[in-house]
């Protein structure tokens, strides 16, 4: 018989005791209390803090820790894949419907048990680097063959290794936070000089981005079997693009201001744990990896990933594309295999965003790049049409796990555009 | 007369009292006392938390503060430029010959003037990004004549921004820390597979980076003549390269793992006040820049660059190169001005690296890959020669503005090469 808890959780919600995602949230606008780390159960969220506080984690590795009195997880996440275990299944014992400790104590329940709509929920962790692969093969195909045409659209090396950029920490935001259009220079085509001013070709880029647990040392990379250890779970990520900005600026050195102005994330981590029963089999490499990537097996998940827009002034938002995370030609373990190889250390809490998701079919494309081809056909939005995102789009992502019986489920990763300053 | 202190320095000190770089030191390992704030003085560090608590910062915005009462320099860096030039002004006071407050003070002297040789420097900021530039147009000139050859060596985009990617914050490291050769994949000529293994182009690069004291909000750029304002001060940066490695994977998002494994810092931020007496005017730039690179002075400073090799087993390091911060086209106000002008946010501790500094001659250029051409010309280094960097190679950078009976220096930034793992 299926997990299952005395909160009711609606079918179709995202937050099922199969899930248990960790977050942190404010209640009262952090005026009273601190930020503090929660997982989200139906329309609740669940306060650890005071879980922990009335001692119900009472397992060997957190009964004795303060990790649930922080204001982000990075502590929680540092101690590794035995800690989050023990505290999935104390969580699961607890919520589930068999179990008294917490169902019967009403005043604990009025204390650490949340309406969802009554708290606020902040940036989950404090991300030391942020990384962003190019680990889809479709997005890697598209974007090759719109800037270089369709021979060779994909760069040699692109099958040998997981191409990656640095990209900037500071700028990440969490879901609802409001993307400001930069301003930058932008090429027009031929000789003319560089244009200066509000982005002319404002994008998403629909990507999903692992949480990094337990670092490494620099100097000592991870072995590629030993990664999933390495990672806690995974959030939505949209990795706003100024394209025109990227384009001009991109030569030699890679994306930069195209890219820095913000990056927003979903304040839920999903934990690879919930995430297991989705598990399913990478696309087979040719070539065979070198050995530092090849891995005992290779894992993706089956999650469904869903855009919408809503134009400023309609009611509705409008899907823009689907696609799947399991279209990911890169494994997040080979991701952070690589990453380490020459010595790199990570820290807990980076984050390692997968690139643009893009699948097979033009409906799966991740960015309106792909969408509208370099702004060359137009996308039905309901009553209007996009090349790239106007001033009040609001571009919301989902992601979700369909079980049996249950989801696991993402909630929603959204940002909208206002204005760029005069 | 020129500014004196009662504490001897020798005349050719880097660290006389018209310098004071901030650092961070430990002593006794850290295990007696935290971390705390510095400034050297002579062979001296002189203990700010210790001058702090005696009461002798009684200007009004350090008064109260606790911010030398911290393991890195962040919190002072975000006071402003009005904190540090206070904290200066009392520093040059109670240090000069003429002022008896600490002079006289012998138990006050014992606890906080401590010889630089029995404390441990370690890195002076949190740093929340890394950012690196490409702002020297002799470098970025050679570097495309090597790789895509002198016509058009230099992109079209160069001259009108200052290009810059993101690097790796996790592995910045302080001098005198010895640095894995990474491993990773390089390509060899043709159409072979990749191979692994330790990197065989392992390169320095001669750099000196900006420290940023106060943040701007996201969304809100740095004006290019307020920008000054955001810089706390400079240090002399080793940005270590594995061209191979970089060469192969920087298609097409630019340097990832060629630059992850390790970047060297000096221990001392040389303050810009400090440095104003070496200011010097920028080269022209043309075309002219944009208007909001358009600063009513562009700025340089006479920093004499200087890089030695000591190879493993000699008593002696060998000069392989000269230079100077005043052959950089981009000044570092226009490299920050350019960095907020999509909106991102920069925080205080973050580092804005200016990209090799190499001068118009063969003997000033800033790395190996441009001095040995990459690889195709031996450099001489005492009885060894040199292509790129060997295992036990010390490579060591120093930085120094020769004043008017004084020095202002930056001391040495120094890293050694240990061979890869097996």
């Amino acid at each position: 018989m299926a997990l299952k808890s005395f909160i009711e959780v609606r079918p179709d919600s995202h937050f099922p005791i199969q899930n248990l995602p960790f977050g942190i949230f404010n209640h009262g606008g952090g005026a009273t209390s601190p930020p503090r780390p929660a997982v989200a159960i139906g329309d609740y969220v669940l306060d650890l803090s005071a879980i922990h506080s009335a001692g119900l984690f009472d397992g060997p590795l957190l009964s004795d820790s303060d990790c649930f009195h922080q204001s982000n997880l990075n502590k929680f996440l540092e101690l590794g894949r035995a800690a989050w275990k023990e505290a999935r299944a104390t969580l699961q014992k607890i919520l589930s419907s068999a179990d008294p400790a917490l169902q019967n104590n009403a005043s604990l329940r009025q204390k650490a048990l949340l309406p969802m709509d009554e708290v606020q929920m902040v940036l989950p962790i404090a991300i030391g680097d942020y990384t962003d692969f190019f680990s889809s093969m479709h997005h890697a195909k598209n974007c090759g063959n719109i800037f270089r045409g369709p021979e060779n659209a994909i760069n040699p090396n692109w099958f040998h290794l997981p191409i990656a950029y640095h990209g900037r920490a500071s700028s990440i935001v969490l879901s609802g936070t409001d993307i400001v259009r930069p301003r930058g220079q932008g090429h027009p085509t031929g000789h003319s000089p560089p244009y200066f001013g509000p982005s002319r070709k404002l994008d998403f880029e629909l990507e999903m981005a692992a949480v990094v647990g337990p670092g490494n040392e620099l100097g000592k990379p991870v072995d590629v079997n030993e990664a999933a250890d390495h990672i806690f779970g995974v959030v939505l990520m949209n990795d706003w693009s100024a394209r025109d900005i990227q384009a001009w600026e991109c030569l030699p050195l890679g994306p930069f201001l195209g890219k820095s102005f913000g990056t927003t994330i979903s304040p839920w981590i999903v934990t690879l744990d919930a995430l297991e029963p989705f598990a399913c089999d990478a696309p087979k490499q040719v070539p065979r990896p070198l050995p530092y990537l090849a891995e005992e097996r290779s894992k993706n998940y089956d999650i469904s990933l869903e855009v919408r827009i809503k134009p400023a002034g309609e009611e509705d938002s409008f899907i823009v594309t689907k696609s799947n995370f399991n279209h990911l030609y890169w494994t997040l373990t080979q991701q952070l295999a690589h990453h380490t190889i020459n010595g790199c250390n990570l820290r807990p809490g980076d984050l390692l965003g997968t690139g643009t998701i893009s699948g097979p079919e033009t409906e799966s494309y991740g960015s309106l790049l792909e969408l509208s081809w370099n702004g060359t056909k137009e996308l039905s939005c309901g009553k209007a049409s996009r090349k790239f995102l106007e001033d009040g789009d609001e571009v919301i992502f989902s992601g979700l796990c369909k079980g049996n019986g249950y989801n696991v489920g993402f909630g929603t990763c959204s940002g909208k555009i206002i204005p760029s300053l005069p």
